[in-house]
């Protein structure tokens, strides 16, 4: 069994680094915070015996050798990264788990057959730069290096430029790395184990998401002297468009989700009706036929839309992935070790994106999931008990003791 | 009559000053393009023999002497500010319309009994700081000075603060002086005189305006996991309202108006729902009890949105005026110069603001219109004629000569 106490201590030492306003973390990717967390981490890696070594997307790597070093790592992780408003364990309790998961072994002298090695993921949240889970794509073929590193932030700040900046940009060409499995420990960021009472969940599946950048160009005039029937006005193009993301992602209930986070009218000004308008949309659905029947809908909503006010669009669909069947034998190893640890457990599938939806490319891959307090993610009251992280970071003990051989 | 070519050059030579990205103008109510107009303005003035007198809230008044210095002035102006992406013509055309009436009355060597002045009134368009024609508003005592001095822009600059920084605090008390008649010269800013072919508009009166903020706070959760029925989304909200303010107006056709210029999700990330989202409501009827009815339903249509979604609301009225009729008297005088001269012209009801608005609180007061392309204001091409602005400055001569007593 890990040690609950140690790795609750980490996460709540990580959780210093990039504070938010209402008890969570704001530490975006590649800025200043995210790289006080990298440091934090590769120390801790370091004091527990491992060698680090950082890909070109700055991925970073913990190794703990195995006994037979010809042999491909057992790799966990997630990301040190967060949402503006995250909380301090999406993500973190993947990391950190996977260090604790070291920990144990150093602890109890166990020596496993393969290498096992913990990963920290460049840009899982994909707030500051979209894509999400750009260098685990980038890892597994997804997306080209020269792609990500032209990603641009709200301030024309390049990812590329960012990684250089804080200093972490390694030598190690990304994806040259074989894995023998991945496992990645996440919360559940929805409400289903906590209502369920299940303390793990297996994840067999992530589900497929569609995401937009979406422009409604209509016609900025006068917001008293523009007699409605004139008006172009971008800003109802859009409303109109929020609510229809919200009623297509209700007609294909109960899985299906649909966003919108972001929306801009431009020129912002209480008496012009707006000219511009850019917008977000974010569908997910486990179906792939059913994420492509949304993204038809929406287009045809939005057709309509601009037939009703004379409005035109841009539409750019900026992230698609299919829906992601993880590995069989691994996902077999996960419920085995909940089962001999007497943890109570449910198949679920994963409503976010996990770099491990990627890792599964190139590797076999599952994850674990533990509940959070009301489903809540993505938001600084994130919340979960010491005792559910225990359980995750002993499930994954079990299982990468399976997997890498002791 | 006026000098059309003149008036047209002091209209190009102001559009130098704090160019658009479209062709307009961005002169911000004080900023250092709006301290530069009126420096430009104060020359002009200066060099056309007034003497110009500035008050403690940045109204500018360039007198021109009668005959008797014992009666009170009939004044004319309007303002040099301008929307963030506005017109060469708004409040512009007004001020130097003004000036050239001045200019003209010294080319013919015209002395009226009672002193001509030009007024060119500090923050109309109320898009920095809200409300709008705060300043005249302060001059016709519908806010105190104090209230005016502590509104902030959206960096939280205060309106007081910018106008010590560019210098504009002057010392003559608000609101002292006493006007014979006040007349203003505007851009229609709206479709109906280019369609009837009119050169002049007679403005009868001014509608009646509510502006609110309005702040929905739902709950703040991740895009992917959190199930549909589960959520608090601040800005299905908010484009409900965006959509409902739209169906008012209709419902209220076919005067009023209501617009949302502005809306602001938060956190404004792509996989968050949103937490909070503030917005703007601009609502608009010549009728203040039609007005009134459409404030009454805007809030049951809110009351219904927080039922619905589980959000809450915070709804402050930033912003009213009733219906404005104009000074009977001083509407002949605008419709007469209009038939001396030969003009096409209608009575008509402003859908704009004006500072003519709040001074009609205090001095007899009519307005003249002029088309505009288009009906478009708000907007870089906003775009006059010269012969449109030739005829609007003339009826204003004319009007100012029978008023002034020549
Ligand atoms: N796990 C997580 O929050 N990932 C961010 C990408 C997504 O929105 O699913
Ligand atoms: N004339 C004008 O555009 N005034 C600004 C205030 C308003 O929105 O009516």
């Amino acid at each position: 069994r890990i040690n609950g106490g140690r790795l609750w201590d980490s996460l709540m030492e990580m959780a210093k680094i990039g504070p938010g306003v209402k008890g969570g973390n704001k530490r975006l990717t590649l800025t200043d915070e995210d790289k006080a967390g990298r440091d934090l981490f590769r120390s801790w890696c370091e004091a527990a015996g491992c060698r680090v070594s950082v890909d070109t997307m700055g991925n970073m790597f913990a190794h703990r050798p195995g006994t037979d070093e010809s042999l491909p790592p057992v790799t966990i992780g997630s990301h040190l990264d967060t949402q503006p408003t995250g909380g301090k364990f999406d993500g973190v309790l993947g990391v950190l788990g996977g260090l604790e998961v070291v920990r144990t072994l150093n602890d109890l002298g166990i020596r496993t057959r393969h290498p096992v090695e913990v990963v920290n993921w460049t840009n899982e949240e994909g707030s500051r730069f979209a894509p999400a889970m750009i260098s685990s794509g980038v890892f597994a073929g997804a997306y080209t290096q020269d792609y990500a590193y032209g990603l641009a932030d709200a301030e024309g700040l390049t990812l590329g430029g960012e990684l250089k900046r804080i200093g972490f940009i390694g030598d190690e060409p990304v994806g040259q790395r074989k894995l023998k499995a991945y496992y990645e420990l996440h919360i559940e960021q929805g409400p289903i184990l906590e209502a369920e009472e299940c303390d793990i969940g297996v994840v067999t599946h992530g589900q497929g998401q569609r995401w937009y950048d979406v422009s409604f160009t209509g016609f900025e005039s006068h917001a008293g002297s523009t007699p409605m029937p004139r008006r172009h006005d971008a800003l109802v193009a859009a409303s109109r468009l929020v609510l229809a993301v919200r009623e297509i992602a209700l007609a294909h209930a109960p899985h299906a989700v649909g966003t919108v986070g972001v929306m801009k009218p431009y020129p912002a000004s209480r008496n012009v009706i707006p000219g511009e308008v850019s917008m977000t949309v974010d569908f997910r659905h486990p179906d792939d036929a059913v994420l492509a029947e949304m993204k038809a809908r929406m287009e045809a909503e939005i057709a309509a839309i601009n037939d009703d006010l004379g409005t035109s669009v841009d539409v750019e669909e900026v992230f698609y992935y299919p829906p992601v069947p993880f590995d069989r034998a691994c996902v077999d190893t996960v419920r085995r070790a909940a089962e001999r640890l007497g943890y109570r457990h449910r198949d679920i599938v994963s409503g976010a994106g996990h770099d491990a939806c990627y890792v599964a490319r190139v590797a076999p891959t599952s994850m674990i999931f533990c509940p959070c307090v009301d489903g809540i993610s993505h938001n600084e009251i994130e919340d979960i008990s010491q005792a559910w992280a225990t359980a995750g970071a002993d499930v994954l003990l079990h299982a990468v003791m399976e997997m890498a051989e002791i």
